[in-house]
This record gives structure tokens, sequence and C-alpha cells, in this order.
């Protein structure tokens, strides 16, 4: 039987390396990180793992023969929830440990590191599954210009070599959803059918800067006009190629000189896309470019466009989905819903080497990246179980 | 007669000062402006002027009875032009210098200073005026944080009391067009009018801040698209109301996290209109306001509104715009215009002294406030001997 008392107190327990407030400041590589990792390490040699760091600082906790992976990351944001990965961790460790006292099955346990990514993005994932060469990442830099190689030098001698993927029959991640989705309906679970592809690109639009006083309307070739205007265009053409969950985000703009009496010459933005289905991310990729190049054409306005950045859509492993299923079914009847995640996750990388599945719980007014991301401690619970049931331990 | 070629070297004597390039760097107070100021000085002295400096650096050259006033600026933008406010200065030092030589008329020059607004905007004339008291201008601050309290201290013992307006019978000031209508139409002479009123403030649009990726389009409330939505929705409807010389602007624009993976939950922008109709300036304020409020309730957003700043339209005197129509007809017949003045200018603040008018010459591709600022000899010649004839000093 999975002991629920004993998860919430280490959930709590990892909670305190960092904490701030609600929430905690536990960066990849950072002291509060690596002091919650050697505890974690005592956590796993306690449920009868092998703890073994990586060159990255992923810390696994390895059975003797071969076994299911469950686990996330426990680095945090800069300005961090308790939860964003620690949960999955913690849950993995509950059911090492309650496999131990049942005598089975075999359970491994995984804290990938650099998640949040404080260098690139999902990284430490990224470099045990290959999808970035350690060579490339050691030359990431935080934003204060530190690089990825002299971060982890604070591993010291817990580095080690890597981990052989070929041990672990699957991979299934507990993670809170980050979004408003389940709190809305008022439901306690989301099976994740796939992990939604991503688009990202910069896009820059010059036109002339110019005087905002003396330049007639007729006259201006003012960028920021073309922005809006490409943005309009855009959200009633997406419209015919979109579904319910598509998203499109433009979050960072940049205006330059941006002067309340001068007629912006430049914008820089980011232009983001996420759906589950790769045609669909090619299709909207089409309109943007179609409706960039139409609207700069209309306001004499000239496009450069940074490199098209992203990941494609991962589908989860229908084995292990279903299996999900049954225990969303057994332990939250009705209460449960097959859901895209909109947000990477380390699974994204892990599918590159084995089968993977995810889980969500509700996260309290969606909200997430911030010290008061929370959930209620049934739905905490709830997920374990679910969780624990589909790895193969009594609940 | 005036003297072309003693004209054209001074004008490239003062370019001189703070030289850069093809432009000029020479901020308010900074050495090179006090440096210009001094030769002005010695210049005006050389013309039968008495030179005077006010506490704020407007420096005077005075004649000995009442008289025109005619001048501009010699500070510069951060990166400015040769000739803006400079060709202002340098022609009314010609036309003194000419009148002394003639026995007449009695003619008086001003170059004002920090017109460019290092501190404030047209801040010089704006304390002569009294439009703002020297004691709140002294508490403006530069964008490094130095007050002009602080800055107006390098004129040392220069500073002197402040000079009686009611000396002067009026100001005439020269100026580049800093647009492009004189350049597009070939014209050489523009008789401003008017100059325009201006409205400026900044609006904050208020949202909901989330995550890109794990957010549905349909829970958002993302504040960039409601800034967008509402230019889209003011463009169209303020075409009901404005003239083709209405101009209206969103130069500064500032997003909040701005960060390409998080929906924008504040956006911050500067909304600015132009026209030298009063009450053309209030319908337009309705239709702003109207539309913001539109906007944001369907949207879902709180809007905050800074305060309402600017300045009344000012209608040139009469009798002196009829001078420079006359000498326009006579320098440059058929090559002229009448045409409001889109920008601010001294000349706004000095209306509240006494009768003002002000002329234009073409700004080479409408470009100013820039390096690359320029115009054709011939015009900057052409201007000097409007300027001349409406001054009642041969040409």
């Amino acid at each position: 039987m999975i002991n629920t008392t004993r998860f919430l107190e280490n959930l709590h327990r990892l909670r305190s390396f960092g904490a701030h407030g609600t929430g905690v400041i536990r960066r990849a590589y950072s002291e509060p990180d690596l002091a919650s990792r050697d505890w974690l390490a005592s956590q796993m040699a306690a449920a009868g793992l092998r703890p073994h760091f990586d060159a990255m600082g992923n810390l696994f906790g390895l059975a003797d023969q071969p076994s299911l992976l469950l686990g996330s990351h426990s680095d945090s944001q800069p300005t961090g929830g308790w939860l964003d990965g620690a949960l999955g961790v913690i849950a993995a460790l509950e059911i090492a440990q309650t496999a131990q006292e049942n005598g089975g099955p075999a359970i491994s346990v995984v804290s990938f590191q650099d998640e949040e990514g404080r260098f690139g993005v999902t990284t430490g994932s990224s470099v045990w599954s290959g999808q970035v060469s350690q060579e490339k990442a050691d030359g990431l830099t935080d934003s204060d210009g530190v690089t990825l190689a002299e971060a982890r030098q604070a591993l010291g001698s817990r580095a080690q070599e890597r981990v052989d993927p070929s041990q672990f029959t699957g991979f299934i991640e507990l993670h809170i959803e980050q979004g408003p989705t389940l709190d809305a309906s008022g439901q306690q679970i989301g099976v994740v059918s796939d992990i939604v592809g991503i688009r990202d690109r910069v896009v820059t639009l010059s036109g002339q800067q110019n005087h905002a006083g003396t330049t007639p309307m007729a006259l201006r070739r003012d960028a920021f006009q073309g922005l809006t205007a490409f943005n309009a265009l855009l959200n009633a053409r997406l419209r015919n190629v979109v579904t319910p969950q598509s998203v499109w985000t433009i979050g960072h703009v940049s205006v330059s000189p941006n002067a309340s009496s001068i007629v912006p010459g430049q914008v820089r933005f980011s232009m983001q896309w996420r759906d589950g289905d790769p045609e669909r991310l090619m299709r909207m990729e089409k309109v943007i470019d179609e409706t960039l190049h139409e609207v700069a054409s209309a306001h004499g306005l000239e496009i450069e466009l940074g490199p098209l950045l992203g990941l494609e859509p991962v589908e989860m492993d229908n084995a292990l989905r279903v299996r999900l299923e049954t225990g969303a079914e057994a332990v939250a009847p009705g209460q449960w819903r097959r859901m895209p995640s909109g947000a990477l996750h380390d699974a994204t990388n892990v599918a590159r080497l084995m089968p993977v599945a995810m889980l969500f719980v509700p996260s309290i007014d969606g909200i997430s990246h911030a010290f008061e991301e929370d959930t209620d401690e049934a739905d905490l619970v709830a997920g374990l179980r679910v969780l624990a049931h589909a790895a193969g331990v009594g609940i």
C-alpha cells in the first residue's frame, strides 16, 4: 500500500530546499538544488535503489533489473512553484519504496536536471536522450553569461557515466497541469494523449522611422502598425485551420526606437504556435507566413525571419496510456479526461528512447511558474494513486 | 545685402561644435553646447548686439531699442541633425549683421536652450514664456536622473536675469520642415499657418499573465491582443473625424513580462495625436477613449490612464505671416505653400508673449532627428532670403 502520509511529508521536505514564501528558488546546479539531490539520493538508497548521477547531474535511483522508470525534475524556475517537477519525483519515490516493501515490481526513479532551462530547455533529459550533444550543451549560457560547462562543475565527484536507457521498459511522468483546464472543469486527473509540437520564430518588420508630428499618415511606413495589422488578420485567418486546443502567441514585442514622438521604424516580435498535429502545425506556419508577407507588402515593410525553432508533437505510448486511463477510472471515476499537454516536459525527450506517458493533476487557477502555484492535497494523492495503479503497485 | 557666403560659413562653423559624422551631438548644457553659445555670443557682439544669457542658458543678442526677435535653438538631439534649430539661429545672426551694416531695422537674435527636451520639452522658451516655472523646471530630470537644476550650473557666471519680452515687437522662426511635404512636392518654402496642438497619454491595459502552451485561447486575457484590437478599431473609427493633416501615433510599447512563452499580462503604450483644430483634438480624444473602453470590456482587460498631457494649437500672427508670404512669393514665386507645423517649436511658447510666425524649408526625404538630416543649400539660402524680406532687411 502506498503511504500517502510519507508521500506528503517527503513532498514538503523537498519543498524546504530553497523555500521562498509558498514557493521555491532552486535553480539547476545551485546550492539548494545540489543539497536536495543529495537528500533524494539518500531516499532512493533507502528505497533499495542504487543512486547514480550522470555528468549533467540527472539523478537516477536504479533498480537491479529491467524496470519501469518514473520521475520528473527537481530544479525550479527562478521564482518557482513547489510542485512543478517535484510532484513527479516524490510520487515516483513513494511508488518505488512501496514496490520494495511489496517485493515488486521493479521501479526506477529519476530527477532530471535543468528542465526549467537555466541553460537551453529540458536540458538534462535533452542530453541524456541524445537530442543535443554534451559538447553543444556545454556551450549554452544562462542569462548571466555562465556556461553549462562551468555550472555543472558544482557536481564534483558525484558525476558518473551515462545511464543505459535500455534497462527501462518505459517512462511515466506525473506533473501538475500548469493550465486552467482541469481546475475549470472540476476534474481531478488528466491522462495525456500527446505533448503538442511547438514552433517558434522571431520576426522583424522594418519600415521608416519618422517624426510623429510632421509625417502625414499617408506617407508613413510604421512597423508597429504592420504588426497590429498582421496580428488582426492572422487571428481571422487561423480560425479556418485550428482546433480549440491550438494556441498561438505573440509574447515578446520590441519596438524601435520606442519613443512616443517617433513613428516606429522597426518592430521585432516572437511568433509561437503549438498543436498536437504535425500537419496542422505546418498549415498554421503557412498561414502565418502568407499573412506576414501580405501585410508587409501592403504596408511597405521589409521582413526578416529568424530561424524556425521547434519540437515535433510526441504521442504518448498506447499501452502506458491505457494503464493510466484504467487507473484514473478506478481512482477518480468520471472525474478525469484525456487531454494534450500544451507544455514541454522531460517526457518529450525521453520519448526518443522508450515508450512514455504522462498524467496531470489540476493547478489551482491554472497558476504555475509563480510562488502561488498550488494543488489540493486530495488531487495530489489522486495523482499518486493513478500513477501507482499504472505502475502495478498496490494503491 | 545679406551675405550668403558668410551665412553658410557660420552655419558650418556652428556644425563643428559637437560634430559627429554628418550630424551633431550637442545636448543642452554639454561642453559643445556651451562652447557653441560662447561663440554665438561673440558673433552677436560683432553684429552690434548685446549678448545676454538668462538663468536657463537661453542666449539673446539684444538690440538697444525695440526690435523684431529672430532665432531658434542651438542645442541638439542625442543623435542630431546639423540644421535642426541651428538654421534659424544663424539666419537670424546674418540678418542682424546685415541690418547693422544697413543702419537698421532693429533686429534681436535668440538661441533658446534645451528645445530638444533633455529635460521636459522646449524647456528654455517654456520657462522664459512662463509656461512652466523655473522652480518646477528645475525638478525635471534627464534619462540619467540628472536634474535641470544641476545641469544648468554649468552656465556658471554666464547666467543673468530674465530678458524682458516687451522689448520685442514679434518673433519669427525659420526652421527645417522635419517632414516630407515640401520635399515630396518639390516646393522650396512653407509659410506656417498654425502649430498643431498635441495630446499625449500613457495607457496601461491589464489582463492575465499565463503559460503560452497550456492556456487555451478561449481562456486568455492577453493584454497585447487588447492593444492590437484597439489599434485596428481606432484606425477605422478615427477616419470619420480626421483630415489628411491629422496624425496619431502609438510610438512606445512595453509588454509585460515580454517573454515568448508567456501570454502578456500587461501592456503599457503611448497614445499621441495632433491636429490644428482644438475641437477636432477633442473629438479624437473622445473616439480614443470610447474605443479603448469598448475593446477593454470585450477582452476582459482593465484600463489605467496616465494624465492627459498636451499643448493647444497656436495660430501664427496674421501680419507677420503675410510678410512671410510676400517674401516667399518674391523669392520663390509659385514654389511655396501655406502649411501647418506638425512639430512643436519654441514659437509655441513665445506666442504667449508676442505675435509669432514661422517658415519652413524642405527636409531631404523628410529626415530629421538623425545624423542624415539635410537640406539643399539653395533652399537654405531661399529661407534666409524670405526671412530677411519679412524682417525688412535687403536681400
